[in-house]
């Protein structure tokens, strides 16, 4: 069915409320001292992008007669994202995310693992209360690959000699796999035809790249305040990102900058040194190369809708990738 | 199809040998660091009951027309249990596993989190591959009512006060949940009749029980040589079992046992005042108790075969069970 443009923002709405009660369901627990955190947590939110792409992507389609199992495996898509942030920030040690602080800063992290596993356990309920088994394959994959992508990270990340493409590699398993499965989801569950699932799952792709470059890139340069974590904080970690490997490329093993980094790398440099370090990157043009490759990739992305002839569903989905890389600067 | 008595044993070493390369293939990653250790955990195995079960249960149907989905469940369950080990694991700060360093001394905790989801996806996208939503939803479900009992072991298990049925409660959550999931995914793969499918169900659930019993008791009962941690281990730690819950009956709050269970859950305990409540426990007749429990279940679980036709499944299932009880004792 085709909408009118003047139907969308209304029925997004109302559906991504019916996503958000789904969720806050879903992540109800019966042990008072947990339920009010994992409460909050579902509730923090940010702008709920993969299940509204999931939404979007599905909307060119059999929308209104698939609405209540794309409703579910939108809900299944973010608890699925919450219980990898979950876990990721215990792996991190992070104390604060979107300024609160963080399951792991509360509680052991015995129970914040338990607790990211019981959020995994519901996302997979939800994937499965879809009864479609190409769904439940693409969670399962999604899961793996967004594993895999942290597992990466957490063994090449901190590499000096590392190539843009694993960095490409890293995030696409860490971030942007979850963004393919979502309009994966939601096109396979609309019945859409087959060319148009893989562009949707490409477009997805794409966008979820673009959104972590975005991410990595106001890391170095954004204020602690706005970022509601201390800026060059993947830096400060030792993760190496985008901008600083474009950084190293021209600061070839032996120079200063290169040296710097190595340092803040092995967490041997001052605070002062970092700072130093920061504002040369900022200087250096690479934060710029990096916005480059960013409105590149969304062209790309934009390009592949060709394919999808309602030109309602063409645009939403390239506000939706205007949304996910303006979100946060 | 029927099967002779003199055929089982052979099928059944065929197929698990089968599940066990499903589930070493699963565990397989590319990163160096990681992966002799992953492959060690898989390997170390136990006795497998969970795959065994699904099989066993699966015998007197269509076994051999879906013997790939089979052991494909077969092996996914399996990943499911590791993957779960290897979270509790985390949680218990166990540093020993079956006379084995677990791979929370090895790793730092964010690293073995990392794993644990990763062999949870595996697990997932095995369930996912045998192409039955009913399988994924068992699954999915399991997954749940597993991290339930996990959650409930980490709120409830310290409390002096706890009922005999909150025990059975948690215990069912962590440990016979998968029993019953395994059982039941095999009759629905090999297309049991519903009746039979939830007799076999309860049959996994109690045999899953009785199992996590003995366990609780030998913790208690066996020698650190043998058990692969130390003995009490459980009571150390602040979990209070069944023995121990039958034995604060009789020790009513303010009686000298009562209190030392008190300041053992408190950690206030010296070695010595452990040893000696741990002497008191076992010559206080509530070990016995607890194995009386045990027989009383198996053969509540035992009665659930009735229905089964197949007099040959039944007598595999019965010595499953005993084997299940027995095989630490």
């Amino acid at each position: 069915m085709l909408l009118q443009q003047t139907d969308i923002h209304q029925l997004m709405r109302s559906d991504m409320e019916r996503v958000s009660a789904r969720v806050a369901e879903a992540a109800r627990v019966r042990y008072a001292g947990v339920s009010p955190f994992l409460e909050e947590i579902v509730q923090a939110g940010g702008k709920r992008l993969r299940p509204l792409l999931l939404l979007l992507a599905a909307r060119a389609y059999q929308y209104d007669e698939n609405v209540d199992t794309l409703i579910t495996a939108a809900a299944g898509v973010e608890l699925l994202h919450t219980a990898s942030l979950v876990h990721d920030d215990t792996v991190d040690r992070a104390a604060i995310r979107r300024g609160k602080p963080t399951l792991n800063s509360v509680f052991d992290h015995g129970s914040v693992i338990l607790i990211g596993d019981y959020l995994f356990a519901q996302s997979a309920m939800l994937a499965a209360a879809t009864g479609s088994p190409r769904v439940v394959s693409i969670f399962a994959s999604t899961l793996g690959a967004i594993c895999d992508g942290q597992l990466m990270e957490m063994i090449e990340a901190t590499d000096l000699d590392q190539t843009d493409q694993q960095y490409f590699d890293r995030i696409y398993g860490k971030t942007a796999s979850l963004f393919a499965g979502a309009a994966e989801m939601g096109t396979v569950i609309s019945g859409a035809p087959e060319d148009h699932i893989q562009a949707l799952l490409s477009f997805g792709g794409d966008v979820g790249l673009a959104f972590q470059i975005v991410d990595d890139v106001l890391d170095l340069t954004g204020e602690s305040s706005d970022l509601g974590k201390p800026a060059g904080n993947d830096l400060r970690q030792g993760t190496i990102t985008l901008p600083v490997i474009y950084y190293l490329a021209s600061n070839p093993p032996g120079a200063a900058g290169s040296q710097m980094i190595a340092s803040i790398v092995a967490g041997t440099a001052s605070d002062v040194e970092i700072t130093a370090a920061l504002d040369d990157i900022r200087s250096s043009g690479c934060v710029e190369k990096a916005f480059g490759e960013v409105e590149r990739i969304v062209q790309r992305a934009k390009d592949r809708l060709r394919i999808l002839p309602d030109i309602t569903a063409r645009e939403g989905l390239c506000e939706f990738a205007e949304m996910a890389i303006h979100r946060a600067s």
